[in-house]
């Protein structure tokens, strides 16, 4: 076995304790500092009998020669400047979701990394979960046949955020999800998104998401703050078979139904007369594949380790981080006029 | 007990079998005849051991003075004609949603029964389910509070249609509710459409609405005929309580959260920064009311024989149907102009 | 096609519109009569528009050369005069579960019907459901491997009746369902039944049925009529797979697990320290089949066609009531005696 | 602040992770020691960063003069030697359920924590959690009337153990909850056990439990390894309301339902005959009250600190884990003997 990686954590607020977490349990790291402002704070999160050592000083992490790497759970706002001081320093970088405040900040970072060669990753957790592995796999492999629709809700009754509306605190859940699971040669090209601030907090607490494909197909994500009841459900409608994730549901977060509506094919079809007799219902199975019941988190460690060690890119590198805030900025944009239809132009980096 | 309303129904596919058992099972309605132009077909509808009178004629019946009033559940592009035979015969008439195939046939019908003082009304069955008057009784009695926003998801493997696409086939059903259920001083003000024909069947089979209301809460639809999965869950999001219809689960099919956000109100607030502060949780209990699980037909056809009665206008009258085809037809708008958010002009005849 | 057989059905009470409907609907048989001693309540149950012949006088009826069978759905009290009386006069008879009052009398109308050569069925409606034909199959042919145990949960509010407890209510459903499912080589053997009056009923309310099988499979049933929440769960574990069964959950009724637990053949097994790590866990898929919709009391009704016509007999024929009534016997004296296992004595009529 | 109590844990397999967890979270324990004959076990349970001491010397920690007291997580079998040793160190103790491999064993520890006046306290910890806390207090104060039935199902595949079966590996779960609720009028008095072995393990892997309470009520407990589906469901009738508890659905717990039966007071009644009329449903609502979220080790270990303090008894003390055993002692006698009911005697300790 190798040396473990020297690591600091930055951030000790709400996700910073899942990152201590596992990077204490995983082999490939040695996690060396936690990082925060507020040094009590940090001490809480270790509690009263770790030997991590804890700082509020960035400077004497970024010091430290035993660090090769950093794990930033920070406000958003503050990835550009913590990142940025992190790689000048030589240092691997892996970002909370989203990977910065702004796609023109996010793109300064994946530059940053690239000119030095190091790892740039954006902890995209959901597309670690097992049931998102699948689904990836599922849909990359063609067994779910061309996708047609994808359907995504998740809502709760959630914190209100002082800096961000709805859409920038949920929707990088969907948005990286999708970003994942999609074949490489189906991409979004336009977005359109529609909120509401019924409780006057000043900002989007409902909003909907409507991604068109390049292939056609429609993606849709309803993310909403003011739900007492809590759902995370996403179907991936394809046209050979269709699945459902819900993730609240343990003992079954993945069904996949070969149900669906055949469609003779086009050089079949007599006049368009006919065509309602040519669309028959298939009432087929269901079938709940036995996922393993892993940490999403401690994937996402082992996939940074990998990705240090390798050299290779992360399976949620920078890019695709900054390919979630390019449809975040063009979603506020939209909410902005009312609801257009706002084009994406992933061309410039990708 | 006064004599029943002699009633007719006029087309015996889909929804007229539901329409003569639910007439025959009514002591207001004696039903005199199934009218179809498949007269076999109304045949089978009544089964071997009826009396009830079977033509393909309607102006057969249409003559018959014992028959008061017409029940039509032909395809929407025949609602003209037939109703309006009808109307002129002198019948009160009730029609399948929608009312007719376009706004402007729709308004015809609506003119022709004002014209001769007869009910005109639309079946919006699902208003007349329990779940439906109970959620119309809370949110215009303002129990739930001030309306924030309601989300309805309609979806299911269904038929594909040959005339129409999926927002004519099932929104009918949420925009009949939507309408039923609003306080008065609300209303919707606008509408965009988003679909995606995954199937290559010539229409949407995929399909969102988003309604902008006049309080500037946002009302969403989901219709999909391509889901393996059945859902048909509403969500009415108030400032007081929030409700959750599950249509699908008859142990508690309504269930009302005294959970949600509570925000400061403005003059409170200092300055924004403290903004975050200032929003709190509520987790209060769940309450799911013990609801009747009388059939909605049944009480559809009992307000039927009121407004035929009373000369009243029926809840769900001409006017509601009517308003429910302007927003399909914008939706349809919407829909061919990629999303566009189209205003609705409701001034014209309400 | 063959001339329907003449069919009258006796008794207009809960369960005798379900039947009068059913045989309404099958071009099998064809409705004469309807004979229920309260005239006004019969002429309900066929509505105004019927062209059925309504009786209070039950000769009448059997003296009817048209009437080939009858279909029973009278209080169990009165089973053996009025099936008797239809046996004696030559027709085919069906009798609602359960088959008669007491073992000895289901006895009298199997001897009859065996003397007069005629079809005697027991309406064991559950049988003929989709899931449970299915859970036969899978049973029978061996495919969910050994029976280990069955389980079977079937509470809700419901009726205290006046003269059976919940035992003789409810529990004929499990038991039919048992004798119906198990393979041949497999029999229950002793019941030992607990129970509890908590409302001051008279009997039962709540009760517990065990039962132990010839192969050392155990089969537990709990009835109740006092829970509020509706539950209608079987669970069927098999040394290969464990089948779910929720009766509940129209989108889901029939659930297969490949999971379970593997132990290793006895004379693989070392010593006995060594058990715990020879079993182990398999955690496979679950399949949930398409199963059709269909309403069981149409294939019943098909099911009695059958019999009548081949003079085979009924897959719930007479012996299969008989063995339900023996079962229900002997927990009526295991309740009163405090749980004592009562052995079941199958020999006399097999 | 007070000086918090010095603990060590002893056992580091299944269960002791969750002890060093919870007991270095709270302010009011000092965690010393992690004690486990298998030293490097113990040492993969801290983790590569803790400062808690590990040791296979049970000795060394009770010389320990800053423990005050233990939380003993080892295999039943050697909780009296353990335990005895801890209590005559003059340490207070914890026990994991159940309190000792039988009665005999457990009442040694009952008295010779009474004799030197130290906290003895069985980790019942299900009694901790919010859900049943809730449960006690509305069974209690009689808000749920008078107990009628509490039906608890606990199912799932299960590790099939090599010294114990599944009644005494789960059925302490239900058991303690049992005796945590019923109010103190009310007792089990007799107990009947049936269980199958469908996988010849040697032991009952199945099994039903069925217990008399002294106000005529019945409990039944299925417990069971074998069920790929898992159910953690509790129903608890009384003659107010009913309560369900499903463990496994986070969003609603706890539902109370203000439905049932009611039954006119015997001496309204008149005859026998009009019995059923008297005999009527409520169909009142159901409310599911809003319950913290907190860990119930959380608070059991808080009730731990509590009880040494104060010294007063635990509200799970000695006394209901010897409860416990007393019951599961009379059920496997009832099991050997073929489900006789086995009358219990608590007379003796109480």
């Amino acid at each position: 076995m190798t040396t473990p990686i020297g690591i600091a954590v930055v951030g000790a607020g709400y996700w910073g304790p899942n990152l201590v977490r596992n990077f204490q349990g995983s082999p490939a790291f040695r996690l060396r500092w936690l990082c925060d402002l507020d040094v009590e704070r940090a001490r809480r999160v270790l509690g009263g009998y770790s030997t991590v050592q804890v700082t509020a000083d960035l400077d004497e992490v970024l010091a430290d020669p035993e660090v090769q790497a950093v794990a930033i759970a920070t406000p958003a706002g503050t990835h550009l400047p913590v990142a940025l001081a992190a790689l000048r320093a030589g240092k691997h970088v892996l970002v909370e979701k989203p990977l910065a405040a702004t796609y023109e900040e996010g793109r300064q970072l994946v530059e940053e990394a690239d000119r030095r060669g190091l790892t740039l990753m954006c902890d995209h957790t959901y597309c670690y979960t097992p049931a998102v592995l699948r689904i990836r796999e599922l849909l990359r492999s063609g067994e779910l046949g061309e996708l047609h629709f994808l359907d995504s809700v998740r809502i709760n009754l959630g914190l209100v955020q002082r800096d961000i509306d709805v859409v920038w605190d949920l929707a990088p859940h969907d948005l990286s999800i999708l970003d994942f699971v999609l074949p490489d040669a189906v991409r979004p090209v336009a977005v359109a998104a529609h909120g509401a601030d019924g409780i006057g907090a000043g900002r989007a607490c409902v909003a909907y998401l409507t991604l068109e494909l390049s292939n056609g197909a429609i993606a849709h994500i309803h993310v909403n703050w003011l739900s007492p009841v809590k759902i995370r459900t996403t179907i991936v409608g394809g046209s050979k078979r269709t699945l459902v994730w819900d993730d609240l549901n343990p003992s079954q977060r993945v069904a996949i139904y070969d149900r669906g509506v055949d469609v003779a094919s086009p050089e079949e079809l007599g006049d368009e007369q006919r065509r309602d007799i040519l669309v028959s219902y298939r009432s087929g199975d269901m079938v709940a594949p036995a996922l393993t019941e892993r940490e999403a988190l401690r994937t996402m460690v082992d996939e940074y380790a990998r990705a240090i060690t390798s050299g290779e890119p992360a399976l949620t590198d920078g890019r695709s981080g900054l390919r979630v805030l390019e449809i975040l900025q063009a979603a506020s944009r939209s909410l902005a006029e009312g609801g257009t239809m706002i084009k994406l132009d992933e061309g410039h980096m990708a």
